[in-house]
């Protein structure tokens, strides 16, 4: 059954990071698709007409979109392996599902504008926005060990691929988000010691170099 | 243990209508605390710090917030009540938060721009932008009753508020949604007959009323 799983993905992709990561961690076997955002296949097309976006995971033929929504999907479909994503109690699954849907919120958003910002001023205002986001988060970590709970799980899935991004938001943006929120530098090394982690992200260099390339293209 | 439950809301909110028709469908006894939006009150920013925002379930003393975890959270908390407000199989269930998620991604926004936007061109392309998402809604409805599955859920519970505009868009926008959309309509029809629904919704020429009102203030 296992087998029956392809996943549309584009390595670069925070959202397909997260379904890599949940896939990892639950140990499920599957085939990775590389799309192409500028050329998108087909399959594609078919099987997320709606946003025509990755990722995208086929479990026996059927497509299930958006990433925090295939992370729960992963979760309750291989219910039988361990660990699970989310916690057992309601209080605590709501408090995951919000943070998940915090970071999509506030996270993709402010943080894309410190390379997408022309002027300076605008990259100020875009610093200061990244920051106090980033620091709601560290507020919410506080001394635990993960967002919610005391596992790893879909709201700390939805935040760690971000972590690549520092290194590149340190650099464009002249700040150190290291040392402005210490405790989320903290819980990103707890999280990179899980190997669904560390060998889903790619190197914090070859995202810089991406978006480098990326901004090139567009003259900056 | 059901009295404990009060709900922090505000009566034109479609985001606060639907944890009132989960909370009705569950059976569940609740404080409904009108706030102003204006003004909003000390309890409120304590239990929503994040977001500054009603619907807050405070359930047992603990805050749940933002309107499709709310319902999830309801269903979780009251599993023992009937009916389940998402479907058991994981698919089924990934479907309906997808279409939960898709409605306060597309609906709202679309449909808001019909009342907010000044200008015949403008308002033309939000005419076409509605009319189109609607329409991707009729699609997933298909023949069936509901948006997802058989039953009465979470993505229905995401939707029916939104029905209280369709006349204010018909007055404002000078279009006939009912018409457009005829699977649509039915639907809403049958949503109508459930108690839960006709009783939290307000009248939609209420509605009119309280827009009409606000764009008088705004000066259009």
């Amino acid at each position: 059954m296992d087998d029956d799983v392809i996943l549309l993905d584009f390595w670069v992709s925070v959202f397909g990071q997260r379904v890599r990561i949940a896939l990892a961690e639950k140990g499920v076997h599957y085939e990775n698709r590389e799309e192409n955002p500028q050329n998108k296949t087909p399959l594609l097309l078919e099987m997320n007409p709606v946003h025509k976006k990755i990722p995208v995971l086929i479990h026996q033929g059927k497509p299930v979109c958006e990433s925090n929504i295939i992370v729960q999907y992963i979760d309750e479909a291989w219910h039988d392996k361990s660990p699970s994503l989310l916690p057992s109690d309601p209080y605590l699954r709501a408090q995951a599902r919000f943070w998940a849907d915090f970071v999509d919120k506030k996270v993709y958003e402010s943080a894309k504008k410190i390379w997408m910002t022309e002027g300076e001023e605008d990259q100020q205002v875009a610093k200061k926005e990244l920051i106090e986001v980033l620091k709601v988060l560290e507020g919410q970590l506080g001394e635990k060990p993960y967002l919610v709970g005391e596992s790893f799980g879909l709201a700390d899935i939805a935040l760690i691929p971000f972590s690549m991004w520092f290194h590149t938001l340190n650099e464009i943006g002249k700040m150190n988000i290291e040392r402005e929120c210490p405790k989320l530098a903290a819980w990103v090394n707890r999280c990179m010691e899980r190997e669904s982690v560390s060998k889903t992200l790619p190197r914090p260099h070859k995202f810089y170099e991406f978006i480098l390339e990326m901004q090139k293209k567009k003259g900056h």
